[in-house]
Order: C-alpha cells, then structure tokens, then sequence
C-alpha cells in the first residue's frame, strides 16, 4: 500500500537529483472556452510546469527513486538498468542510470521512431529494437532482467515508481501552500497513484485521459483494470493498455474522480497553452488543462485548482 | 532619474494585470560547454522565465505601467494609445489596451512579417503599415499622437515603460531572497534601465548583447548613446539603433557591465533552453543564457546568479 511516508522517503532520496519545478498561476478565464466566462473564473488554477523535469517529464522522479533506492540497497550491480518504453520513461531511466553511472538497456519495439531512439542513444543508453508491439519490448526486457540480474524499472507499476512520481505532489501542496483539487493525466496511472498517495486528505485528484485510451475509467467501472483499446494523438505517451495495480487500489482507496475528454479538446488545449502561455507541452499532457478547457470538469467559485503539466517531449512544428 | 521608488509605484499599479512569473533554478554544468566544469559550476543560477508573460514577453510590465499611470491621470482618452513596433513592444501595447478598453494604434514598417502584423490585429491593435524602416513608423506614429492626442508608447525610452520593466527585477529579488547578478538582453535599454534601477546597491546587472547590435557597449565606450549598425539573429527583436536616454543614465550611474555574445553562441544557447529545459525563447532572450555559455560572463563560486529569460515570440520550427 502506497503511503504519504513512501512519498515522503522518495523525497529525501531523490533530492537535488531531480529539478524543483516552479507554478505559474493561470488566468482562469483563458483555460475554458465558454464566454461569457462561468463560475470558475473565480477559481484559482495553478499550472504545475514539470515538462521542465529532467528529460522533458515527470517520470524522472520515479526513475531517481527506484534507481537511488536499489543502490541504497546494494541491489544496483554492474547489470545496469531495464526498462520497455520508447517514451519517457525509457528517457527517465536513461538519464538516472547514466548520472549513477551504471549501463541502461532500454527495449523499444521496431516500430518506436527513429528520433526517440536517438535521444535514448544520446543519454547513453542501449537501445534494442525488437518485435513489434510493446508487448514484444516488456517480454525481451523481462527476459533480460531474469538473465542479467539487471534492475528492472517498471513504466509505472512499482511501489519505488509511483513514490518518485508522487513527490511531485508532495511539492505543489508545499509550494502553493495547499489546493482543492489536482488534475493530472493518466496513462498506466503511476503518476495518479503517486500524486493521490502524497496528497491523500488533503486534496482531492481527478484523473483525466482521453476518451480513446480509458484506462482509468474502465477500472474504476469495471472494479478491476482491464485491457482497453489505444489510439489517439495522445497515444505515444498516455498509451498504456490497463491501469496497473498500484494505481487502481490507490484509486480506489483515496477516491479519485476519472474526468475523459477528446482528442479535439487535446489539441486545443495544448494549442492555447502555447499561445497565451508560451509553454509547450506534449499531447498526453493537454489533456489535463482540456478539462477545463472543455468543461469536463469545472472548478466552484474559490477553488483552489493544480493542473499537472507533466511532459514536453513534442514535436513543435505543429505550434504556432 | 529611474529611482526603486518609480520602480515600487510601478509594481503596485500593475500588480493583478501581469503574471508573476516563476523561477527555475538551473543545473550550472548545462549551461557552459567547457568539460570539465570550470568554476561556475559552483554558482547558483536561476533563470527568470519571464517569457510566460503576457504576450510572451516582458514588454508587458511597461505597457501596462504606461497606460495605468496615464488613465489614473485622466490622460487615457478615447483617442487611445500609439505605438511603433512591428515587435513584441507592439504586442504589449495592443494586450494593455484592449484591456483597458482604449483603441490601440500600432504602426510598422511595411517589412514587417505578415504573421506579426496578424497577432497585433488577433489582439485589437490597429495595424498601420507604412514605409520601409523602422524609423518610418516612428516618424508616422508620431506625426499620429500629434494630431490625435493619443497617448505615445515608447518601446523603451520612457520612464513609465522602464519603471515598468524594472518590476522583474524586484519581483525576482523577493523570489529569490537575493542575487549578486543579472544577467539581461539588451536592445534600447529599457528593461536594462528598470531592472538596474530596482536592483542599486543590491545587484550587479549585467547587460549582454550581440557583438552585431552593440548599443549599450558603444554608448559606455563613447560616454554617450550613438547610433550603431543593426544585424544577426537577434535584429528582430534587440535591433534598436542606439542606447536610450534613460538606459544610459542608469547603467552610467549604478554602473552596469556590458558584455557581448556572438551569433552561434546565441543560437546555441537557445537550442540548449529547449533540449535541457523544454524552454522555448526568441534570439534575443537567448543571448543572455548566451554570456554563460560561451564564458563571456564567468560567475565565481558562490556567486548568486539570474538570467532573465524575457521573450518566447518566436518560430518554433528550428526547435529539435
Ligand atoms: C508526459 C506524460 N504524461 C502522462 C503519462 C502517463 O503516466 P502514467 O503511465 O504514470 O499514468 C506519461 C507516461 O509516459 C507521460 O509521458
Ligand atoms: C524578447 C526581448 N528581449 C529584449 C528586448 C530588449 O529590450 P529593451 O529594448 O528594453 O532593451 C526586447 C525588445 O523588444 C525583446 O522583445
């Protein structure tokens, strides 16, 4: 069971590894599209800027921490590091492993592009191309791990994972001296588990994923993760294809709200983040601001709102 | 004389009409390319990441000191505001106005890129087009003011638009709790001026400029502003042709440095904003991460340092 004391250990293990990432407060009234403006308006949102983290995301918090946790423990050998990703994850264990100075392979399917793979390349990782679903990367990464003995570092569904992503919500309460609600995007939900685990009775967390990879929101309908269909443009980071363990009973546990919202409100929202804010993000992070932008969930008067801007690695050419 | 006082008075006029923007404390390695990291690495260095400003850039905290002291002394009028800047001075003016609810009137050289001249137009501004330099517009947004009563805008060279610089400045020593320098772009000086005069006899202000549009550097040279040649990357938005009055003052009397980057160097370090920290800025912002880079300025250890990041106007598709 995750708790706010694992939070609060993967604080002190990973300070001054990872960046202390700043709040910009918004204004409320350019975050959704309906004019006049309504009620929320007179809400406060604050934009939680974590694509500025290590390698563009917050998934560096989850790497430092499991990574500095298994040295603690004597458990990082000269194996080196695993981890199945072609996003940011794979760029997050890349990045810590090379600051540890411990080998990382990361397993990628054939079909990751060519340009993720050169960034994986350029932190110093090996990069091993095979199969071609994800399915094909997790399986030769497993078998690596029972192999080599290497460290394997979970996506998103490992207790070190979720605690190191969870610091992130520990700050934003420091930081702002304390908020209502946070929104945050879901993919496997190892950030959700985190956030929701730092900041359990103390703020509420509303999970939001687009309506093509619904993750979250099937499990809490169904009681149980279950597989669902991915596509989309927020796929390449959002694209998990069930809500591991750890986040559905923390979910479950702590009372996460699941808000779905659609690829057009995606787009719009990280168009408009652009254009009023000069802060790119990638398309899996829009989706937390499109649920303001969109209405699909809508702050009271007074309330005291963080949106997690969780990620970066995009392709800018479409930002204008 | 720019004193912390006009500086103060400005902070409480604009206060709830621009963003307080963050800070982000930066990794010193990243930001110099000598390797092994020389001394600096030691040094603590923020950057200020004023780009989030209103219209993406720091321009706004002048325009709207100008246009909120001028309607708080009955001299906003229905002939409205004037300005010339095909630039982001121009974007500013147009955003205050339509704020305020006033007509805004900015005039360009017709060589201003037609993407420019829309953005003025998507806030309000009237865009008025007219002959091939800059010097051109000035002279018919002058001729304007005379004839209409409108209230001029200087791009740099009032002491309302500098005061209203000068609230980064003081904003980022709250933020901080102090620094011994900062770093600053320059063009005519007017964010060089507010900034020096909010922070005398508290900080060092270091003001950097391309080795193509020396104008401070020449004006402490020549004992007085004269008019320099204008190229380079960075022309758009540092290419005025000489120091303004007030900027000279200042920087004369609280004794600015001035140092000068190339080209590749600013180039470089705007890359290098966007690899490292998912920062997106102009040219111009970039030579001032530009000075540490290329060891133009060298901070002692210790030392306490901010970067102003002040625009982010900019086309994004050379950003990889
Ligand atoms: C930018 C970004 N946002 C959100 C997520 C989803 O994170 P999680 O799988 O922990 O739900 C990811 C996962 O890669 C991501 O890269
Ligand atoms: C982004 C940016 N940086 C710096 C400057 C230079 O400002 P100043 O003319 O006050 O020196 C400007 C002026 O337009 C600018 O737009």
């Amino acid at each position: 069971m995750l708790t706010p004391a694992d939070v609060a250990a993967a604080r002190d293990r990973i300070r001054g590894h990872i960046r202390t990432t700043p709040l910009l407060q918004a204004d409320t009234a350019s975050l959704h599209r309906d004019s006049p403006p309504h009620a929320d308006a007179a809400a406060t949102v604050w934009l939680k800027l974590e694509q500025l983290q290590h390698t563009g995301s917050f998934k560096a918090r989850g790497a430092y921490n499991r990574i500095l946790a298994a040295a603690a423990d004597g458990q990082l050998t000269e194996a080196g590091v695993v981890a199945a990703s072609g996003g940011n994850a794979g760029l997050a264990v890349a990045h810590a492993a090379a600051r540890q100075g411990v080998p990382a392979r990361v397993y990628v399917p054939e079909t990751a592009p060519a340009v993720k793979q050169a960034k994986l390349a350029d932190l110093g990782a090996t990069v091993v191309a095979i199969g071609t679903k994800y399915a094909d990367a997790y399986d030769a990464a497993t078998a690596d791990v029972a192999e080599t003995g290497a460290l394997f570092c979970h996506a998103y569904d490992q207790p070190e994972i979720c605690a190191g992503q969870g610091t992130l919500g520990a700050e934003l309460l420091e930081q702002t001296g304390g908020v209502d609600t946070i929104l945050v995007a879901v993919g496997g939900g190892g950030l959700l588990a985190g956030i929701a685990a730092a900041t359990e009775g103390r703020a509420h967390v509303v999970g939001v994923e687009p309506q093509t990879i619904p993750t979250l929101h099937t499990a809490l309908a169904e009681g149980t993760p279950v597989d669902v269909d991915v596509s989309g443009v927020a796929a390449d980071s959002l694209g998990a294809t069930r809500l591991g363990e750890i986040a559905h009973g923390v979910a479950t546990r702590t009372g996460v709200s699941s808000v779905l919202v659609d690829d057009a409100d995606i787009v719009a929202a990280r168009t408009l983040l652009w254009r009023e804010y000069r802060i790119a993000v990638e398309h899996g992070t829009a989706a937390a601001p499109a649920a303001l932008l969109a209405g699909a969930y809508r702050p009271v008067a007074g309330e005291r709102v963080a949106v997690v801007l969780c990620g970066a690695n995009t392709d800018l050419s479409d930002l204008v």
